[in-house]
């Protein structure tokens, strides 16, 4: 892979960087009426509105350029077909599979077709009959609560989805547990009947700590609460690569879902770690939730590049993130529905590409992912806005709007949606009128993206999600690096068990430094 | 004020830049046995350890003579005295006067200490006269729900507190709400009884968009569900500035709660606006909440600059933040009580110190606040560490530890702290080892602080938060910036009552850039 500073096309961008930064985005509107037009992109009921960036045409051709000669249509045809392009792990990349509809060919090889309908036919029946009542508790009462242990990937995806559609979720209650300390757990519990819960434990290997500990907590508290030798055969639902590890703690394998090694944990929302979802609401909308994510699927796979949403967005966070060393990016969603999506974002955008070495394994020569951050709108703008518009750092936002709420909210749409376009308009135009102190003085020129959902429903929710995925696969190629790895995240891991026996007392802490001796110390001390 | 820049403390700092930003922080132990005793501060329950931070002795002498030569001590007396410090609005900024134990003398002017414990006393016997159930709604019944409608300051502080402290929480439940986009309100009205519901209105004008939309929606609910005529003067209770607003609403002036214009809303929560606070867990809790935070008042107050816990803090924040250029910064608690805390930290630091302009009005020559996000751990190291390990950025981390957790969780507590220790130790240690690829290996060198709990209790809350305050004046003090205004956030909010009468439908469109207009079209044409 040649470093990206070193191809011509970078080049030409980074000697224009100045001219770039200094662009006035507001004088791009005024030399073109129908810039709106042109730099905006709609594809069902999911608008991108890209043209408050400092993006001329001639940097689209210039930033266009860049991405054929990265091949971002090889690496993404690769991808889609079922290439090994986690070259690391040397595994296929095939989240892309998972939401191909019902009948629908071509898109990755027969044999993971045929395992991913065979996988989503024995989740929708479980679920209808979960759902419907007809698959009870191991005392034959209905299951009414579900209680989701996994963490990172199979937890902050499902927590979205259901969040955001919770307007429409029609079966069991959902709650999620993640954290190793207790208080989600205890909360799950304590609003939870046992008799009529179904436990999901999701992880890939059946060995992550934080989910195993939590599970066998719940399994012990259904146990308790359950009298019925068959509880956690029934009750118990292993969502899992390990089925030897479930059959041998008492679980059925039988009622076990599948996870793949071509599925990234932070892409397997589509997959039966999204089965707390289904459960939620109903195979018929998660269905409609595949659907958006692979209509965005075959935009990306279709469309022109210049007409193509992820790579539009890919390119604008590679011009603001690399090109103009922006290293942090907002993301304000102007509906709490939406709560969640900074969080998930961070997993999905920093954790794909916060990375320092190229598929190559060759230090890479510009920055990467920026660190991805926000709370929704209008909250945001009483809080950390104020840094937007008049802080020494030009912070890219981007704005995620919904024309149509789920369902009738009793809130103002008129004051939600007029603040939402007014903060692109005032980051973009800034202020300096006459008779202001510079105190008052806002700079502008500052740039921002907006998303506009038609309405938030199952299948905009997928396509938005898609598109994120997608941007995060254009960033990838464009940098050179693999997305789909995560080696960084070992090595604390390896550490926590090493200092675990001195933490819990019986080793000496020889070769630690002063601070996390100290550390440990102090603690003892303090807790007793 | 002196530019920055043009100090000599300033100037010695930067012409060492690359040296420190390339100091082996491990190294630094390697020299110093002692460097965790000497690089740590503890008060009451809390400690600091900033240790494991490119900054030698000598270092740490440089800053502190930046400090001196900013006249931080001088700039903290003037604000601890009631100067009138927030010099662009003219006021004096005495949140800490709002903590001043009953009959401690001598920390603001006899007048405001007076207000202070009238104020107190008012809400104390409030209190516990709607605690103990002798306070009552309209028709008689005793008030078991309280929904807190505000903004901004008036939401985050008692949000965050509240969930840090449910555990202990033994009065009505309380909901709140900010958001104008009606989900938590409604969510909020369908938890609670409209005639065991006490709804407290917390604006200092009275005229905030968001809370007054939401208030009188909540008021409607009251008047549908409570039979009783004074159903508003006696279960909507106001916080305010602004008692006329509160009596052509027709509620009971004497029954409102007071906001001062010496406080701003980010610093509030100790004042009348958390009175959500002392209501979920009464007047003795909130005693000690305001107890610790004094005490690091007293603290930031009389400790010598090297032993001062917010001096160091703040030190190390303009260290990475200015002179290494570090422009975000990951706030990581590992317990989801203190789940809230990034997002309170977001407003209390980047509303307080993103500016770019100084107190005489100048624009500033260096970075000010940097961007602050986080979420908890260990979920956050399934989720976005790996950038923080092998990102190409460095990214400095808070990390937020408790030894004794508020009640007997039921989780895990020594892989919580193992996790926790061993997250700062990899950070800096990396790993390199020998057969490792260039993907495994992490850079390591990257910086860390660790706060410890003793107990996430109400003092150490209140010590926490206090901390975090005086991290932000320390910061605004070394830039010469005033922390206590936020005149960017006045931009948008005028430019979304423009476009109000046009999303409206009633009037054209004109002089809008057409980005503005096209969403304001689509959203039309999708709204139906």
């Amino acid at each position: 892979m040649t470093p990206l500073n070193a191809t011509p096309e970078w080049q030409s961008l980074s000697a224009d960087r100045t001219a770039i930064e200094h662009q006035s985005i507001a004088g791009l509107f005024d030399q073109d009426p129908d810039r709106f037009a042109d730099f905006s992109i709609t594809l069902d009921g999911l608008l991108l509105d890209y043209s408050k960036q400092p993006m001329s045409r001639d940097v689209r051709e210039r930033l266009l350029a860049l991405a054929r000669a990265r091949d971002v249509e090889g690496q993404r045809d690769a991808m889609l077909t079922g290439g090994r392009i986690n070259r690391s792990e040397d595994r296929a990349v095939l989240h892309t599979a998972l939401r191909v509809p019902a009948g629908v060919p071509g898109w990755a090889d027969a044999s993971i077709t045929e395992d991913v309908a065979t996988t989503r036919s024995r989740m929708a029946g479980l679920a209808r009959a979960i759902r419907d009542g007809q698959r009870t508790g191991a005392t034959g009462k209905p299951i009414e609560h579900v209680i989701n242990i996994g963490i990172g990937g199979s937890d902050l995806g499902p927590r979205l989805v259901l969040e955001a559609l919770a307007p429409v979720a029609d079966g069991p209650d959902v709650h999620f547990v993640a954290n190793v300390d207790g208080v989600e757990l205890q909360q799950a519990m304590a609003a939870c009947d046992p008799e009529r819960t179904l436990v999901l434990v999701v992880s890939k290997s059946f060995g992550t700590v934080e989910t195993m500990t939590n599970a066998y907590e719940a399994m012990a508290w259904l146990r308790r609460g359950v009298p019925a030798d068959e509880v956690l055969a029934r009750q118990v639902l292993a969502i899992t690569a390990n089925l030897d590890r479930v059959q041998a703690l008492g679980l059925d394998p039988e009622l076990a879902l599948p996870m793949r090694d071509w599925v990234g944990g932070r892409y397997s929302l589509w997959s039966a770690v999204g089965f707390s979802i289904m459960l939620g609401i109903g195979p018929a909308a998660f269905e409609a939730l595949l659907e958006g994510a692979h209509g965005m699927d075959r935009h990306f796979a279709e469309a022109p590049l210049e007409a193509n949403m992820p790579v539009m967005l890919g390119l604008v966070s590679v011009l603001n993130a690399t090109l103009l060393e922006r290293r942090s990016q907002a993301v304000v969603p102007y509906t709490e529905r939406l709560g969640r999506l900074p969080a998930y974002l961070q997993q999905l955008l920093m954790e794909s590409n916060g990375k320092s070495v190229d598929t190559d394994g060759k230090a890479v020569d510009l920055p990467t992912a920026a660190a991805v951050w926000g709370q929704t709108g209008t909250p945001g703008q009483h809080a950390f806005f104020q840094a937007l518009h008049q802080g020494t750092d030009v912070v890219p936002v981007d704005f995620v709007g919904v024309a149509r709420p789920v369902a009738d909210e009793k809130g103002d749409p008129l004051e939600l949606t007029a603040n939402l376009f007014a903060q692109g308009q005032a980051l973009m135009e800034g202020r300096a009128d006459e008779g202001l102190s510079t105190m008052q003085r806002c700079p502008g020129n500052r740039p921002s993206n907006t998303l506009l959902l038609r309405r938030l429903d199952a299948r905009s929710l997928g396509a938005l999600i898609a598109l994120y995925e997608h941007r995060a696969f254009v960033e990838a190629a464009i940098w050179g690096i693999n997305a789909f790895d995560q080696f960084g995240v070992e090595l604390g891991k390896g550490l926590a068990d090493d200092l675990k026996p001195i933490i819990a007392g019986g080793l000496e802490p020889t070769g630690l430094d002063s601070s996390t001796a100290g550390l440990i110390a102090r603690y003892h001390d303090w807790r007793g």
